[in-house]
């Protein structure tokens, strides 16, 4: 069972290192980083270095793809190498998943087309431009694609993914391995539940921020 | 506000990567991660390998110190470089966090001599042999230290500590724009609530590997 996460310049750790820690461990799974070219590639807080064994020339299928999100995906919604992969491993996937904007490659790639899909809320109306259809969702499976919401949902997708692929029994364990008996301090994960003025002054940022980056991306 | 994440072999990514993603975008933060020297760090899966920047002797003093739990504590309980730049960052800082395990390496140090604090649920009776006194909770706040239970619980931690050092909204944001809305797809995330057979199955397996990478350690 070889799974692969692509990471690239940007990314959010979280949005990969949730479901690595969930399958990573999980018996006969050989999980590998995969970026453009191996070495050092950096997390969007630029504090966070990881250190790549395999480059796209390097991996030519897998069973499982896990494309997570960022603040740098928006570059490769436009970068033909990146969408070329990124096909040529979906065509060898069991399953082919994303976490946030990850969902906004496969979209690029034309992978959801007219597909029920989910990404971060803040990237709902983009996720729809690339010809997805967005739900509100903690995940979304559509045949063998797995589209998560924003960072952490990749964590309650990968328990799903597992229990999927083998067995609920080995997802239960993995849980409480990994004690998931999540206890936030506030209930304000989701634009439902979060404080309006909370959710404005955020949405604010993400719009500016995401279309600035996906309209640079696009004009480049 | 300077946070220390301290990583080492064999560490546990989301007990890191958890509070990472919930402190390294909060303003005003300058956050680090550091091992005994600098240099690539793998983790317990084998297959994730972190690039640090900072060794021991380059950080003096931080704000918040954290320290990850792992399958690679065992030999830092007993090492007497690391209890000592632990002991001596704990000086300086305003708060000294752990995530699972890692609250083994702060009582080896003696700082959590006598008082009340938490783990990973597998390690409370070693927990306890280090001179801590363990809580079956989330996380637990002594004074400055907070300590949270297994893996995951650093998430909720980081939550918590977040708002209590700038504020409560500044929390809530991060918790949306990480869409921390979490709907695991099992209820098995606690002792208490897993499966039985479940549970039975795992705790053996961590008896024997905990006590035995313990053992070997005190013993070298």
């Amino acid at each position: 069972m070889k799974i692969v996460i692509f990471l690239y310049p940007e990314f959010t750790a979280l949005d990969a290192i949730g479901p690595y820690e969930v399958l990573a461990h999980a018996p006969g799974v050989d999980l590998v980083f995969v970026a453009k070219e191996k070495g050092i590639v950096v997390a969007d807080s630029e504090r966070l270095k990881i250190s790549v064994d395999y480059g796209f020339d390097d991996i030519d299928a897998c069973d499982i793809l896990l494309i997570p999100g960022g603040q740098g995906e928006a570059p490769l919604c436009y970068d033909e190498e990146t969408l070329n992969w990124v096909r040529k491993m979906h065509a060898t996937t069991t399953y082919t998943t994303s976490v946030c904007t990850g969902s906004l490659i496969l979209a690029a790639a034309g992978i959801l087309n007219g597909k029920k899909a989910t990404t971060h809320w803040a990237a709902a109306d983009i996720l729809n431009e690339f010809g997805a259809s967005y739900q509100a969702e903690r995940w979304v499976e559509e045949g063998k694609i797995i589209t998560a919401a924003g960072v952490s949902a990749g964590i309650d997708m990968a328990l799903y993914l597992l229990a999927d692929m083998q067995h609920e029994d080995v997802a239960r364990s993995v849980q409480l391995a990994i004690e998931y008996d999540p206890q936030p301090p506030f209930d304000n994960g989701s634009v439902a539940k979060s404080l309006p003025h909370v959710h404005e002054a955020l949405s604010q940022m993400f719009e500016q921020k995401m279309r600035g980056r996906h309209n640079a991306a696009k004009a480049a």
